[in-house]
């Protein structure tokens, strides 16, 4: 089967045989695939990476011990617990220390014609949910996730910082969860998306000090912390909800005097983002910029970098 | 009356006028202070402050509109609020954005024969708690705000960075709460008054990684916070517990990819650090290191940064 596989920056294309189904897992076919910013770091080295990516995906069951799961369209979570550890007994195996990552640790990725996943991980797809749209579930879970750990309210003071893919979908899971959150960004035609839907934008030049009860970064860098906390206000909360890499530098006294919370937020739960893509709630079809297919996935890599460039598809040929 | 005068690193005890007292303040003759780490930084130039220091207090009513506060033996809540903002108007004015504070902005300190403070600041003290040991009821309050904030349990594995003052509080504080802290420590001879105390210590050479649900770092140290965030398990909390100044260092991937919450912490309400030290559930016995007369405050300023050294009070002569 065709795979893609990341080594040293470089992106190729390789045949390599199909993968072994263990007990209790499906084997899935893959119908389409998204390409995360996490997949364009991993290119760039980081977690030290090189094999197979790919963590969001729509696929079709083809083999499964679970007979009703054959033939479904399903979508997965993406960390796979070991199913013995207190962690996994609490249901959090997205917590277990001895979990794989699909994509990103010791589990290959969905960029590949087919992927295996535990038959737990499945999600079958509502047939009112388009596959280009589904792709999203994996990070809008991710967005969505804000809202199991922080109380958001339609009167909290909101912010989104970041108008990357992340950002669009935070601003968007608040926005249906009625907070009415304001996004800042850089990018007028990303800007735009979000306002498409009716929500309210900045341009990130000069963010108000003090004015949010809840900002989330989803800038991915330590510039964007820095202002996330700066137009927090006493008592508020920052969710860090996109990965940096390397020392950040930060000046934890404001954090502190102001008595500040600061969220890590990381994978959320699938059964909320479906249910938002089910029902409207959520527009992905303007952040979709490209596809190709996997046989031009240095192609798509490329694509998926450039400045400005929201959502890169990959299909089997 | 005497008063202490911090400027450009220098401690000089000056002959001034004495303070007025606006309407609805006391006036307040001073008993017994306490040098806190943060006069030290105030007197190392952080906050860019000149002025009089001093926060910590235990004195006598001598003038008040309230006459049943006259004569009374007294401790106070270092912020001043507004008392028109909204965050004063909910109790908040610790956070009012256009407060001052006792000793540290813009309001002089207690580091002098009198101070004033407004009524509403002062708590009279029970007899049953020693002038001495109320020195420490506010970095006490600051030690119990934490129970404000975390939801802390019997079960709770709970650690705490730092032996010095507010690490020795705060570990009380978390004992007295049922959680059964360990405290870490580089000073056996601080370690050995929370050993007395029934509480765990471990010198703080190699702390165990995702140990912890709740950690509180309070050694003030950019290597601290990070030592914390590794101590802490996925989905734990950081409490951030004292000030750092300039920028720190930190990697935000481990808090993101293990949702851990970072929690600034500063000032708490006194009533509960009261009734701690009023129950004898907190003992401040063994953390008073020297006294020295305010005429003599240099002295007592070099030697409570001295290595070892815990709290020093100043009398007035």
């Amino acid at each position: 089967m065709l795979a893609i596989h990341l080594e040293n920056g470089r992106v190729e294309t390789r045949h390599i045989a199909m993968p072994r189904r263990p007990p209790g897992f499906s084997l899935i076919r893959l119908i389409a695939a998204g390409i995360c910013n996490t997949d364009l770091e991993l290119q760039r080295g980081y977690y030290g990476f090189t094999g197979q990516p790919g963590h969001e995906f729509v696929g079709e069951v083809v083999e499964s011990d679970r007979a009703g799961l054959v033939g479904k369209r399903v979508c997965g979570e993406i960390n796979l617990g070991c199913d013995t550890c207190d962690w996994c007994a609490r249901g959090l195996a997205r917590h277990c220390p001895n979990r794989t990552v699909l994509g990103i640790v010791r589990h290959p990725g969905a960029f590949a014609e087919y992927l295996t996943l535990p038959d737990r991980n499945l999600h079958v797809l509502p047939d009112e949910v388009r596959t280009e749209h589904a792709v999203f579930i994996e990070p809008l879970a991710a967005a969505a996730r804000i809202l199991d750990q922080v109380r958001v309210e339609p009167m909290t003071r909101t912010a989104v910082l970041g108008d990357g893919k992340l950002g669009l979908l935070i601003a968007q899971v608040l926005d249906a969860s009625g907070a009415r959150p304001v996004l800042y960004g850089k990018h007028p035609e990303k800007l735009r998306i979000a306002e498409e839907r009716g929500i309210r934008t900045e341009r990130f030049a000069d963010p108000p000090p003090a004015a949010f009860q809840l900002t989330v970064d989803a800038t991915g860098s330590p510039a964007g912390l820095r202002a996330a906390i700066a137009m927090t206000e006493p008592l508020g909360t920052v969710v860090l909800k996109s990965t940096m890499h390397g020392a950040a530098e930060w000046d934890p006294v404001p954090v502190i005097v102001n008595e500040i919370t600061l969220a890590g937020s990381r994978c959320g739960r699938f059964e909320p983002a479906v249910e938002l893509l089910r029902a409207g709630r959520v527009d992905v079809s303007r952040m979709i910029s490209d596809e190709f297919p996997l046989d031009q996935a240095a192609r798509a890599f490329a694509r998926a970098a450039e400045p400005g460039v929201l959502k890169v598809l990959l299909r089997p040929a």
